[in-house]
């Protein structure tokens, strides 16, 4: 079968010939035929040798950490030709803790990243315990519920903090308009807690975020005329604010920009960056002021089944308008030269038929 | 009757003559008779001139937010004669916010900090809604109960961001061992939920604060050996940090120090402190590592109730430990020229005679 492959040293990934996967006798493994896999910011690093790792004792890794497929093998939970995504980590140990999301990143591997192969391949094999079913009609779109289910996490760890306080979000401001930001913004847009929804770029209409963000009935603030510290003196200071860029000075941006009692959730993974910044100002705005950071990575089974919800209940246009480029797998290497206008692209490994 | 005022402008507070207050007719207000009241780091600040305001058109401000007294006039919900606590924050306007330790500063006054008067004289007059009714035999100790609400305040936020995900704090980790770093350390001490409960200082040995933290069982750092950020090379990494110093770095050292999956509660309220950081490091630790700092500023009626229940079990020579040095109120303004051995110095204006 055939994978899309990365040296992870910055050069470009291509397609290589693997032979096809075989779960192990007696074990709760599955083959499953992958329909799409999409590509994120996080493969881009993959593939320049910025973060992540080939599995021990080989110098390429198989891309693709979000993705759909079709269950090939029967299992008493999951019945053959079953709609499937992929969860991302696996335990490095045989007894790896209980939530793998919130453990020690020395603790998991993560398939089609560090230490594991991903799904960019015409099948892969994965434990029923790291899949999670999805209705048929979610098939074309459920590369969307990797990092719909990561917006998810954050939103339920920023809520769980003000669990104990009346607390309204009647502002969410996301802080970016790439893909995890708009799915951010479409989870926030449909949680009937959360008020008014602004999502933050700098692009010029016309443009298809600001399209997306737009339909969706939220709002699109140009950082370049309001920049994030400005939210401090917007009418309505927001009380949530999602962090989606991965841009360091935002972080602490969030801080300052945050309502009295608000939380900022972080989900960017900057490099290094040296900022001269008053921490005392920071520090006491936190305290006086109620604030909370609350850092999110990757993410658990009940995000998934809350993201297949937010999807399943997204507007009709939505996953089209987000998935805006569809390469046929023998393109594959192709995809990692898409240009910024892309919203989404998805590698088709297969058409979804329906038994 | 006496009061302790002060001009805010640095110069010594003094014992200033004024009229009994009266509670309006028709209202939910009582007399409450004052027996002590406790000094800390803000009285000190209030002092200087660095923090709070005099009420609207006054030059002085009487000091005091940590007390505790017994009513004088009978309310349906509190029998004359009871001990209590009174809340610090009044809210600015009829219509005040739900939770007032939750608002911004802009909508609240704090009571011998911040625009009204405190509770260091020999009467106040406070509406029931702001007592606390306490244990007689808390009566000696009852200064306590304030500061030690906003410890259980911070440790409650802490746990909150952490309900739904699995989350044993294995070891908690105290910066600070002022008297508020000391009350959180017997807090969590105290607190089932909790394993190791270390306590940071820069002291040497014999020290009244080592010996207070020693004796409940817990454990003394020293910062000049075990800096914090060594912290998360410790056999055993603090998923739970309280910042109760002021000290800004000692924030954004929290983040390194905790274990993947911790929460940094920050209580001090530093001055501005210009500082290089590497804010990408910062922010992609948190992420990475679901990490999340948590601000926390004054305490409501739940965080006393825990208050007193904690004290109320805490070891019986811990309140005398605790409250090294009692004044009598003639003698208040030497309250200011405590040096850096005394744990909590009180006033005393009344001593409780059970009716």
């Amino acid at each position: 079968m055939q994978c899309l492959t990365t040296r992870m040293d910055g050069t470009p990934p291509t397609l290589t010939e693997r032979a096809d996967p075989t779960p192990a006798a007696d074990s709760d493994a599955v083959v499953v035929r992958t329909l799409r896999v999409g590509i994120d910011g996080t493969d881009h690093a993959v593939v320049a040798g910025a973060h992540g790792d080939p599995p021990a004792g080989r110098d390429q890794l198989i891309l693709g950490h979000e993705a759909v497929g079709v269950t090939e093998t029967p299992h008493p939970q999951l019945p053959a030709g079953s709609v499937v995504t992929p969860l991302v980590r696996r335990p490095r140990d045989a007894a790896g803790p209980d939530r793998l999301d919130m453990a020690s990143p020395a603790a998991v591997h993560e398939c089609g990243i560090d230490g594991a192969d991903g799904f960019a391949c015409e099948r892969f094999v994965a434990d029923v315990r790291y899949l999670v079913a999805i209705p048929a009609e979610l098939a074309p779109a459920g590369i969307l519920i990797e990092p719909l289910s990561v917006a998810h996490k954050a939103i339920d760890l920023a809520m769980a903090a003000r669990q104990t306080v009346p607390w309204e979000p009647a502002h969410a401001v996301v802080i970016g308009n790439g893909s995890l930001g708009l799915l951010c913004t479409l989870a926030l847009q449909l949680d009937p807690r959360v008020g008014r929804v602004s999502c933050m770029g700098r692009r010029d209409r016309p443009d298809p975020t600001i399209a997306v963000i737009e339909r969706l009935g939220a709002h699109y603030l140009d950082t370049r005329r309001t920049p994030v510290p400005a939210l401090a003196d917007a009418p309505q200071r927001p009380a949530l604010i999602i962090e989606a860029t991965g841009h360091a000075p935002h972080a602490f941006e969030t801080i300052t920009a945050l309502a009295h009692g608000g939380v900022g959730a972080l989900l960017g993974v900057p490099g290094d960056d040296m900022r001269s910044l008053d921490a005392g100002r920071l520090h006491r705005d936190m305290v006086v002021g109620n604030k909370a950071l609350i850092g999110s990575v990757n993410s658990g089974r009940p995000a998934y089944l809350q993201a297949v919800e937010t999807l399943a209940a997204a507007p009709s246009w939505f996953a089209d308008a987000m998935i805006d480029r569809v390469l046929p797998h023998s393109e594959a290497p192709a995809a990692f030269s898409d240009d910024d206008t892309t919203i989404k692209t998805a590698i088709e490994f297969a058409a979804y038929e329906e038994r």
